[in-house]
């Protein structure tokens, strides 16, 4: 299982997020607390959006906690937005294109989970990619995979449809092949305005997913620290598993719904996978 | 331009030809004489017979030149059969798996050159891999995707043909799209017991190969070896550039044309590329 | 906390011991057992005694579960005397020539445990390394320090005493400096004909180290393994924890205590810190 | 040898001096101009003043025309100050502590030249560090140890002086044991508010240096940019070689004197090498 968490609102150093807490993401590096207790160290990134008109990305295959680049960066950079991902491999080699997140002009993707026999189904799922995107596809993953059949199913046009209908076609091209459960994920994907989360498994284990409660909870998570009190109650924190032990911070986002993130009032809604019509 | 040498003879370490000459492999890492004067840096890769069924490989992302573990290596383990290359990259990233050699069971497999706009072509070669090896695909070089057709083709029955084959199909496959001079090449390959090197490309220009003139040939590369003074007549090395500046070691083979070093006689014949009936 | 195993006797594949357990040393870097299930993933190595002067050795900073490399190498390869190492850092950079096992000559040496306060006594330690050796040291850990010390002390000559005095020599710097426990160690020392372990503490907290019974011990870690059942008596494996479940294979070398396999019986025998004269 | 340059004026992106013009720092990394025609190969970094205290450091092993996250980063950020090194190793490994620039404080330092025989001097010079300033050397390359005799001889009170001291005191080192010429170096050092180079040799050969003429010339690199055309005339670039072939834009820094750009006027003075008194 990977680790990811996203973050929308006043701009911060994704140190704050990476570093600065007890359960941080690169402590969960060591090893995560709800899935097992195994290190996610196959591989880290970080995609942030700044000043130029595509995300930034630093993307490594050392494991996060002895990455001494990653600790400069998310020191030195601030962003309004940004997503971070700690792998655990799952049959795809350690390499830095498999790591996340992925990029598509302005649009960052991160994942945790896997299609079950990838590498039965990889073949299938690989033509349906729109062959004008396919170069971009620079790695092995299942995950990148899974970015681009959304983009060719219209992510940049209606995210949310498009990833139901990614996840609804990977279960179908599963179920055609016997696969009975196709699809473990929790999935990040923005395009540097809104930020999309969505939580769904084709069978009964989902890998956790949280969202902090509301602006006062990241405020919380740092009582000493005076700027992150005067964040606006836009801010929130996607995680796949909670940076702290403070009660009522973290809400589970329940399997097969959505989350988004956006100017003005967030939403949650179903996340209903559907095969492209 | 990458470089590339194989052995076939009397077992020696591989650093013989890695390293032990003014000319050798790593030293063409930091740049080669025949193509520029650039470096070939963008990984390595040692590929060896010993005593497995599969062939044994080392490869690494690291420059040559300032890589340990080959040095620790081929000078450790000793092989009457092995190839290694050096690469410089021609568009797609530098990682572990797109390093030379691949394997698949008993074979080995190394190239220079490319594939003309490899991006274009690339999906469509793909969708010709037999999906029974298609997962034997770890990364995502032109070069991988020859090795994995010309397994297609047949490599293990007809090995000349089927490079053949996989040669042609990838002229056909480019000139549907427009592209004047598909493919460029100087491959190396291997089932452990035979090893054959072709050398090939679509327009005027193609990259250099040679061969050693005979097993007097190595002596006279090392004088001073007591050991490989006592080589058999059946040792060869194929180079992509010669190792040393001795005049009458190394011939040229000639573009399109392929030469087979086994058991016995060595063959040189002609090269052909002819597209799967 | 690092991991590390030493193996004397029939010749092996690495693999052997380093993959084929259900708790294998690979399988330890994901999590250990003994100290806390933390991953030991911060390098690795791999020296063994071949057909050279000199040991092979195999280093790299990716965590062991997900290195290709060593997976080749440790199936490739034989020997009769090899030691292999999974580091989890103290302090001192994730860095290849921070990786165990050091080399010196003929001699290689591994290390779990630290140096407390080793950025206060660094300096002080490497004063005392004899200058003609100083620039062997290509990396800062405390570990290949120690090794230095070790050389300067003696070991060619007296391999236990010059670790007593190398162990001696740190206790008695730390204590002038107020370190109140300075040394926590488990070492593996070879010249390629017997192997030294060592087991000890400046305080209470002792690092666990184990050795196997006897040849039957290891015959019984592999019942199915037909070659491994004609395993000679002489075969050992020590190893900072057991490889697998079976009661009856480990035993614990106590504290305070060193353990020598060599051609001919073993020796087991006190380990008494005591600086140079 | 190694390349660097390094920038102070109007915030730029690093990218418009490591990639934008025909013979940038990327491009020199896969050979120079000036020394010979050979990569620079053996890892980078790049250091720049943002908004902390402490610059931001990314250093890494690749050859540079191969990092992905060195190009983002550049494309990225935006900074008044920052240098940037391409390494050529003169005998210590290729690791990502011997990459430049090093940092301690406020302070960057990137070198390119070497110690002659630096092997036989390494321990003595390492001695003369202060002592509390000893642990923050974590990499072994004998530019790093220049850099910290140069912070133990004052950098941050007189750095000129003090860089001086530092050459004289390995001057005189390497006199002492017999080393005809020991220092060949140009340096790069800023606490972020001025920029220090300097250029020397205790032999005949000269490392090159050049510093752009003045904002003018900067400007007339880049005839298209609209952005640089508004550059004031504080901006200044220092390179190892020129960036492009445009006449009259690079000064040479003549052999044996010192160039510090600053608030204000700029200095050329002498550089005269004193051991500390």
């Amino acid at each position: 299982m990977c680790r990811w968490l996203a973050y929308y609102g006043d701009p911060i150093t994704p140190a704050t997020l990476l570093y600065d807490t007890k359960f941080s993401l690169v402590e969960q590096s060591r090893r995560d607390r709800l899935a097992g207790g195994y290190p996610n160290a196959d591989g880290l990134g970080l995609g942030w959006y700044g000043n130029r008109d595509e995300p930034g990305l630093y993307r490594s295959t050392a494991p996060a906690w002895g990455d001494r680049n990653l600790r400069e960066l998310a020191n030195q950079i601030e962003s309004p937005l940004f997503m971070s991902h700690i792998r655990a491999a799952t049959g795809t080699p350690v390499e830095q294109t498999n790591c996340h997140p992925f990029r598509h002009g302005r649009w960052l993707f991160a994942h945790n989970g896997f299609i079950d026999d990838y590498f039965l189904l990889r073949r299938e799922l690989l033509l349906a990619v729109d062959p004008s995107i396919f170069s971009n596809i620079t790695g092995t993953t299942d995950s990148e995979l899974m970015f681009h059949l959304a983009l060719t199913f219209g992510l940049a046009e209606e995210p949310l449809a498009a990833l139901e209908r990614m996840a609804g076609f990977v279960e179908a091209t599963g179920h055609r092949h016997d696969v009975a459960e196709p699809l473990q994920m929790t999935v990040a994907a923005s395009d540097g305005e809104r930020l999309y989360a969505a939580r769904y498994a084709s069978g009964p284990v989902v890998n956790s997913l949280f969202v902090s409660a509301d602006a006062s909870a990241i405020r919380a998570l740092y009582p000493g620290d005076e700027r992150l009190q005067r964040f606006s109650d836009e801010a929130r924190a996607i995680v796949s598993e909670p940076l702290g032990d403070l009660p009522g911070i973290w809400r589970e986002i329940p399997p097969g719904s959505a989350f988004i993130v956006q100017p003005g009032k967030d939403e949650h809604v179903a996340f209903t996978p559907a095969p492209p019509g």
